[in-house]
């Protein structure tokens, strides 16, 4: 038995995607017929959902995660509550609430949260489905709808801030990857350059990314050796390091 | 004008306070008549309310807060979000909405802060008020109305994170403070004992607590000399010390 909308909660999922060269985030096509103003809307949006009346927020994250990618082992963390009463206040918004779920919309609050996954991963689902979707360059996101822009750049300050103390971003790259990858997303991700020297100096300092016995392939010159991070050792070191606490 | 109460979000608050000895949660009494079962209730929840419809839920954690203490400036954060569909579930609980609210209650979602507050500077004002209000020792809570005892437990569980990384729980001492004073704070939110040499070479390395030439009142025996935290200092300090950042 599907259980009924519950019209007053939302979540939005801003999920991102780093592809070598650049921050992404996924965005997903909303089409309709505006019937006040009479013509047919083609817009994109964040994934999300309005919760079911029996569903945790969570669930109903994981379930648009599941739809939109296939996936479900995927990093998901719960960031903010965007609850001003002004944010389903455009007309063309509530035409489109109206249109889709068929109920009589009011204030929705939603609870936003942000996804990290590996470029590649996701690709072959969304082939494939009804719903179009776009990795979308952060830099390229043009006015979305609802206070869905304001929501993407919260969960990016969020992000830049988390990665300082977390190895977090590391979820956005193969389990294998090139000291090059590394440094390359983290000079996206914080969108400043770094030092090549320092930044290896500073990766062998930390004591928890270990060089593997391979290459990387697919490479025509010079293919560089491969990394990972080590789990059980970051653990390790991070409970002896130095903190506020007395 | 007074706008409308939404009947599906609320916001809660555990306020907490340590009265130089033991940490306290404030608990508000909830009395009404149970028409269901014929009988006058009374008992203890977290402060708390649902939102109205033109309010954030930061403004109606804030009215909560200057409600029950007076007082504008406290600290305050958004923890977590309770979004069981259980949550309102119980009997004894429903009439009570019913009966406060006079609007037939659904599924609540209620969105978590938890706020740090100087223990007595709230008192004069909960004295006076008509809800009253108790300080109870956090072990000294019993079962509390829909999972309040779930968002006092993990809300106490964020606070010793919290503090391991950040000096937020200073808000709960006097601006000056003893380091013995600073030594029982930490003891009782962590629940074990530090060793009081130690405490102290530890907090002398921080290098961001600063002696002042002042020794604490109203003792009568050995009266200890007086600290306080230099914000500038420990943001410096913060900016240098290491992270997990490459």
């Amino acid at each position: 038995m599907k259980s009924k909308l519950n019209p007053h909660i939302s979540v939005d999922i801003v999920i991102f995607g780093f592809d070598a060269k650049s921050l992404k985030v996924l965005l997903v096509e909303r089409t309709f017929h505006d019937s006040v103003r009479r013509k047919s809307i083609k817009d994109l949006k964040l994934p999300g959902s309005l919760v079911f009346e029996r569903e945790t927020l969570d669930h109903a994250a994981y379930r648009i995660l599941k739809q939109l990618t296939g996936l479900d082992q995927i990093y998901l963390d719960q960031f903010a509550v965007f609850d001003s009463p002004e944010r389903t206040k455009r007309k063309m918004d509530r035409a489109w609430l109206q249109a889709t779920t068929g109920i009589k919309i009011g204030r929705i609050i939603t609870v936003a949260y942000y996804s990290l996954i590996q470029f590649d991963r996701a690709n072959g689902q969304l082939a494939h489905l009804k719903q179009k979707a776009h990795w979308t360059e952060i830099g390229d996101i043009h006015k979305l709808p609802f206070d869905h822009n304001d929501i993407i750049d919260y969960g990016l300050e969020h992000l830049r801030e988390k990665i300082r103390s977390e190895p977090i971003a590391l979820e956005l790259l193969p389990k294998k990857f090139t000291l090059r990858q590394l440094q390359d997303l983290y000079e996206v991700l914080l969108n400043y350059d770094m030092d090549n020297r320092n930044f290896r100096k500073k990766i062998h300092r930390l004591g928890y990314f270990t060089a593997l016995n391979e290459i990387e392939k697919s490479v025509n010159h010079k293919p560089a050796r491969l990394y990972k991070f080590d789990k059980a050792k970051y653990r390790k070191i991070r409970k002896e390091s130095v903190s506020f606490l007395p």
